[in-house]
Formats: structure tokens, sequence, C-alpha cells
């Protein structure tokens, strides 16, 4: 299934200042990246870097004082991996492939340490497996209301539980530390989501299972199907959109996500879907 | 129903100290002591001071290093409020009476402000009255572990609703908490408790509805027709036992609370019970 | 030393809902209310209430939706308590009076059990005394930047010592909570403040030392000998300007302090003041 | 400089746990493994695994119910690189290597967002460098007191700045936190430590300067030329010397670092030194 994906970031800057921007999407087997292009205006001299275990790509630069502007397109085949969720079961640790690891300690805004108790509590008499981690999307869904301007840069996980308020960044952090509580790696992801509306960069979570990391999204906000992964990490920290290093402002955020060519709407081919 | 209670505590003390003891029981209309002996070994001076508003009873003493025990034995006469839960209401308010307001208000270990996204989720939708604080009783006898050990002098109620975990003074927290996060006016309440088992000073608390505090203790581990009002504040921090300035260790603590004469067992008269 | 107060708010009022006001300034022997007048646009209905124990004045009312303007002046001759702070020494608690003691423990937003470790390590050589509150107030002057909107109604004294941020609420709660961690009692108090620019409800707060409750004001915005009492209490939680039960919107707020008839400004006749 | 180390862990076992130790010496170029024995009573079979980009080594086994003791011994040759700490600089986000910027990041137990006040506060003023992050290895030394039992697992440093109190990890953790407010890149390194007293396993940290990364100890219980790297992670979550699923007890932990060889202690050979 292709997709087209533009984005657009407009900054006024007050002072020079470096910007490490993560708009780009990942390259691999099951995204492949047909076309793309980064226009930066003014025309700035800038780094591409790669970060090899997630495949996150990164672009630097140093902005003057006055206006930046980065525009980005891709066009974009998704191979999603589909199944029937039914199949697929927690990993005892004594199995996990080693790489998942990291994704089972606590992070800064996933401190699934602290949400012990709670998880325990509501969760830990669930049958283990895919069904378990949905039902963990259900409760979310269900207690924590998705409102704009309900959270900033600093809640956490630990705060959402709490509010019972948040954004897709929250409801990600929230899935990626309920699931490490039970011992399931869980990592954020953000995205480019076909059909969210109002159209946004989007978070969600993988969730490692079987043999590989599923899809999760507790906001429920658009199809798992229409996922373009950007970037992945262990929480919000690892993946913003743009890390800056001075004192900038932004002006505008535009972003869509096309259908290309195919006229029907993606299928959902399974309850279960992966892309990696 | 009369009850004769006995509280013994005994220090070592490593440096002159202060104590402020809040161990003797409240004296009204509602729970008449009809003899009471306080006892001090070392035979020290001491202040008897008693809080107006409340009725709190404090003894203040400056204690020498070395031992100090101090042997407390009252009994009382009960005449607790009984009725029918179904016809108490909330009061809103415009109406309730201002003294009850510094209940409402958040204190050090019931930040109900903090818990309002919760509170809102759990319990916005149930029956206002007598019922819903009933209710979130169970919410916490069901969702939270009594369990020794996994709380300090530090928890609050936010930690206790995450950490799903705690012993009487945080279930009576929690209580309070989630009652003022729903305008419901809260205190807490300590009390030596008829067939507490093992015997202790007990938190419970009470919330303001109809005409007066009623009284619940989420933790279910005594029958309310058997609570000893000794202490009544805002929360933990307004009742201890013993607030201590200087280095003491407390080496004992025996407690008993015995039925007078009346061979039977105390009634439950009615589903809601005040004592004032 | 007289002045004139004037306060007004108005308020947008999007459904029934409940006020409870604490503008009007407290009667007492040192500040005594020479000419006074509420008025209610529309003229409402209102309760006016005290509490006893700290003589704070409350108005109840039940405002309809559409506008509420809330007009208050009073004409208030203060007398001050001067005196030199180098005679001024902690009490110990074997000697404090009772009613102080509620301004030991830790309240809502004034955390002093959690902030126990700063103030070891920064207060805890100073020499006791009017001077170690004086310094104090230096420290959280020089190491907290007063910032309009940098804090909100949640922040405490434990995220004021962390951020360094806020206004003149969080200079108070920080004052509150080291003094009272240091075993000296301390109290929030809201006041109308002569030369505060710009013209705002005021917030600092009083310690207990010697005999009396001395006035602090780390935000040093405004001298100590302007300041007219409203409300006293354990920090921000009991002396809220507006307790507002529904869904308004602050529309204006206006407050203006005058000198009436002496010329000259107020004398500092003593390092240290008292205002009761 | 070459050193033998002896570490032995002795636990009971009260159900079949998965246990991944990481308590092997990381091998590089500045770290050169002489000889190293690993052995596991009763002798269970265990997956040996090191992450690429830290060279952290892991052993992950099942353990059946009784006990289990591991003993690791490692004979080692460091070389550090020794320099004057004065002609060493922060290094620009700009110009930061990619693989720096993990570091720079905040992360679950050093909440560098959240310490930013504090940051600017204390340290914005002084001279950037390496002398910048020495005085922050001051500050924490003399501002936070080092005591056993004054921390938990999930203490950070939030917490931590507050409380002034704390072990090896938590003054690492302060350290980096403090420095990430800086954006100076810093990470959580566990070692093992020549004349540590007593002899246990030390957490320290690096802060990535001019080029290269080099060693602190806010503790400065033992020289850092004797400092033989285990683990090196964004803080503790991703170091423990033992992360266990299941039921467990440690019974008893021995540790020992030897000279070999040479007689003479080791020389400091300038101010500033790193391992890598």
């Amino acid at each position: 299934m292709k997709y087209k994906v533009n984005s657009q970031l407009v900054y006024t800057i007050n002072e020079p200042s470096t910007f490490i921007f993560n708009v780009q999407v990942v390259r691999n087997d099951f995204q492949k990246i047909i076309a793309e292009e980064l226009q930066l205006d003014p025309q700035l001299p800038f780094d591409e870097l790669t970060v090899d275990d997630n495949g996150n790509r990164y672009v630097r630069l140093v902005a003057p004082v006055g206006n930046l502007q980065i525009d980005y397109q891709a066009t974009v085949d998704l191979s999603h991996f589909f199944t029937d969720g039914k199949s697929i079961a927690e990993v005892p640790p004594s199995q996990l492939p080693m790489e998942t690891f990291q994704y089972l300690y606590p992070s800064r805004y996933c401190q699934s340490d602290m949400l012990f108790g709670l998880v325990q509590s509501e969760f830990n008499d669930l049958e283990p497996g895919y069904s378990r981690v949905a039902a963990i999307c259900d409760w979310i869904y269900e207690k924590v209301t998705y409102l704009s301007g309900s959270s900033d840069s600093q809640t956490s996980a630990y705060e959402t539980a709490m509010q019972r308020a948040g954004v897709c960044r929250d409801f990600a952090h929230l899935g990626v530390a309920f699931c490490r509580a039970l011992n399931i790696p869980a990592r954020f992801v953000s995205v480019y989501a076909y059909q969210l509306e109002p159209p946004d960069f989007h978070a969600v979570f993988e969730a490692y299972l079987g043999d590989r990391w599923y899809l999760f999204d507790a906001t429920k906000l658009a199809p798992k199907e229409g996922f373009i992964r950007i970037g992945t990490g262990r929480d919000a920290a690892d993946v913003s959109v743009a890390t800056i290093f001075g004192s900038v402002k932004l002006q505008e955020m535009k972003i869509s996500v096309d259908r290309v060519s195919e006229a029907k709407e993606p299928d959902n081919m399974g309850e279960a879907i992966a892309l990696a």
C-alpha cells in the first residue's frame, strides 16, 4: 500500500539555534521509500544522521535569526505483517532477544517501576498475550480523555494515569509503561498516520510479542494499517520531531498523508499488525 | 455501649526530647468518658491541651535521656447515631456549613486537586449520596492491598492511588481525597477500634453528608460501631499519635479494646453510622 | 497609618455557580476597619461568614448564568508592631502555644517533611532566630525568579524549590515550608499591599518567633508596613480569593491601595514587623 | 596499571527465576582483560550477551529453587587517558557526535528537564568546560550526605536534589542530570573501584567534553584512576548488577579489587581522566 506524506514546519528564530529534526520516515524492508525530498528555506547546510539500532533519521542544522521552513515529502510503500492476535503469546524474560531489554526498563516518561501496583491491580489477572495488550489499550481508551492542551512536555505516564487526560503522546506513554510493568518490552513510535483528523504527527506504541514488535494505538484515532514509522525510542525523549537548542517559536505546522493510486481504503487483514 | 481502652507506649530516648501525644479519647455527648487515667513513668510534668474546634486532646512533655512509658486507660460509653444510608444526600457547596469547608480543601496527604481526573473517571457517574462514598470504600477495598510496611510517613493519597498498597492511614487518606475531589467534605479520624486484629491504633475517615459526619472505613477491618474517636483532622499530619522533637525509638506498643459488661456483640443498627 | 483599599472582580458565569470570596480584610485591634462596603452586581443574596480562630471573612453566594461583579472598598487603620529583629528568638516546641502547632505540620502546598534534607543542608547551620527566617527570605529572593505564568494552582513548595521560578504565592509557600522544616511555625497570609506594582492580591507569610507572628515577604516587592491582612491559613488552599464551584471565567480584576491623609511614606520603624 | 577483581554474589531462590547479570568488565583498548573467569554454582547453562554500542556484557540464566552463587574474577590492564582539565571545553549541540545525543535526553532517574531551574540558578554562571562539571561534583559532595539506606531503587535525581542524601548511585544520577540540563551529554557508569571502602560495586558518571567521555565521581570515595568499567548506560535502569525476574533474596556479596605486581599506588597523572 502506497502513501504520500507531506510535512511542513515554519519557525521564527530569535537567536542562532541548533535544530535536530526527526521528520524523515524510516527506511526498511517493510517500509520502502519510493521517493523523498527535504527542503530548507533558507537553504542552510545540514548533517544527515542515522542511528543504527532503530534506523531513526535525524537532520541537524544551525539556523540564524529569522525564519526557517522545513518541507519534507515522501512516497512510501508499506508491507504490514497481519495476523490473528489470538495466537500471539507474551515472551518470558528468559527468551526475550537481548535487544528488547532496553525497552523493558523504566524511562523518563514511562516509569513502569512506579506503576507496578496499579498494573498488578488492573491487568495481572488477564490472560497473557496479545489480548492483554489490547485490553490495556481499551482501558486507556475508556478511562483517559483525549484532550488537547491537557498535558505538556514534562507530563509522564505516572501523571497521566492520575489525571486521566492527555494527547497521543501521553496515551502511548501509558501503554508503554503498563506493558513494561508486566515484563512486556514496549517502545514509543512516532508516525505519520493516514486518516488522522486533524492531520498531525502521531504517537503510538509497539509491544514485543511472539517474535516481533506489534503496533498498538490506545487513542484509536486512525487505522493502524496507515501508520508510517518516523522514529522509534524508549519514549518521547528519544524521538522528538524537533529538538531545539535556542530561542525559537513554531509558527506553522502542516501535515498530510494521502493514499496513492489504489482506490480502496486499507483493509484490516488481521487483528494484529506489525511494521517490521 | 461501653468499652474499655488500654494503650501503652514505651520509648528509649537518646536526647532530651519533646513529645506531643494524642492518645486520649475525645469527650462529647456521643462519647462519654466514664473513667480515665494517664500514667507516665518516670512521672514527668506535662501540659494537657485541648483544641477547641474538634476536641482533640494533647499531652505535651519534655523527656530526659532514658526510658519513657505512657499508659492510658479509659472507659467510654458510645452513643452512635444509626440510620439508613439510602436517605442521606450529598450537600451542595452553597449549603455546607462553613466549618466543613476546611475539609474540602486539599491537604498534605490528601491532594484532592491532583486526583480530580481519576475521581471523575471512576466515580463521577455514580449516584450522589451516602452510597457513592460507600462505593468509594468498596473501590479502595478491592483495588488497594492492605500490606504492612508498604508505605511510610511521607506516603500520600496520590502515591497510594498508584501503588495500590498501604495501611489504614493510607486507606483513610485515599477515601478523604476521593471525597474532597467530589466536593464532599471529608476528614481523617484516628480511633481505638474494637475487634481490630492485631490490636493497634486505627485510622478511618468521615464524610459530611446530610447534616452530620458519617464514619467510613475502607479497610473493613473492624466494625464501625466499635470505633472510639481519638483525633480528628485534615489528615494524618494533624493527628499523630505522637509528634516527637528529638531522637527517640519506639520500643513497644500495646493496645487493647474490650467490651464492658454487656455480653452480646455490638449490633449494626443501620448502614450509616455517625459518632457526633 | 490609614489605607484605602479597592478591589473589583468581574466574572462571566456559564452555569449557576457557588462562590466563596475571601476579599474582605480582617478586623482586629491591629487592623481597624474605619469604613467598609461590599457591592454585588447583580444584587444577589449572600452569606457572610467568619472563621473564629483566624478571623478570616468569607462571602458565599450562588450566581446565575451571566455576569457577576463584586466590588469591595475599605478604609483601614494599621497599628503594626515594630521591633529590632536581633532580639527575637525561635521558640522550642516545648514552649510553643498549642494553637501554633497546626502551622508546624506539613500542608498541601508546604510539604515541609519532604524539604527536610534541603533545609538541613542550606539553613541548619545558621544562627536560630529572626535572622534565620530573614536569611531564608534572602535565599528565596536570590535563587528563585519571580516570573508570572511560571506556576499554576497545583504548584507546591516542593516544585518551586526545584523549578526556581514562581509568583508571590510560591515564594510564600517556600518560606512557610522552609520554616516548618526547622520547627518554626509558619503560615500563609493573603494581603492587600501598598505600593505593589502592578497592583494585585499579594501573598506573604508569617513565622512565629518570640511571642508573636512576624511578617516576611521573600518577593521583596512591597514594604511590609503596607500589608493589610485578608486571610490567614496553612497555605493557599485555605485562603483563596475566590473558591468557585462551577464553570466561570474571570474577566477583570482591579486592585488599588492608597494612603489616606498623611503625606509621608510609611516609616520602617524596625526590622521586624508584626500585624497582630 | 593492572588490577585483579573478584566479585561473588549468593542468592536464595524461592521460585524458578530469570537473572540477567552485568558483573563482567568491559573489554576495549583502554581496559584490556588479561584473564577472566565466571563460575556458577550450581553449574547452570547461561547465555552470554554483549550490547554493541557500549560493550556492556550480560549473563542470562534461569535458576531453579535453591541457592545460586556467581563468582567472577578478572585481571585487567587499564590505560587511562590523563590530561589537564583546564584545556577541556564543553561541546555545542551543533558539534556533538550523534551517538552522544541519547545521553543528553532525560531518563528515568535523571530527569534533567525537571532540574533545569535549579541548574540555571546554581551553575549557569560558571565558566563552561571541565571545571564546571568539577564544580557540579563539588556542589553534590558538599550538599548531599552519603548515607546508606537513605534511598531505594525508585529514588531519582529529582528526589536526591531535595532529600540531600543518597548513595553512589544517587550521586551519579544527580551529576548526570545536572550535566544534561546544561546540554552536556552525561551517562551512568558502574565500576569496580580500587580502594573503595567498604568494597562494593560503585557508580560514577561520565560527561562528554572536548572529544571524549571524562570520568567524574561526586562521592570522592575512591581514586578515579582505579575505576574498572562494568556497565555504561543512561542511568541505573540500564546497568543493574542483577536484573531479576522472580522471587529471590541476596544472601551475600563480596567484592575485592587489588593492584597486581606494581608496588606503588596509582599516580594521578592529570586532573581529568578518561577510560575510553
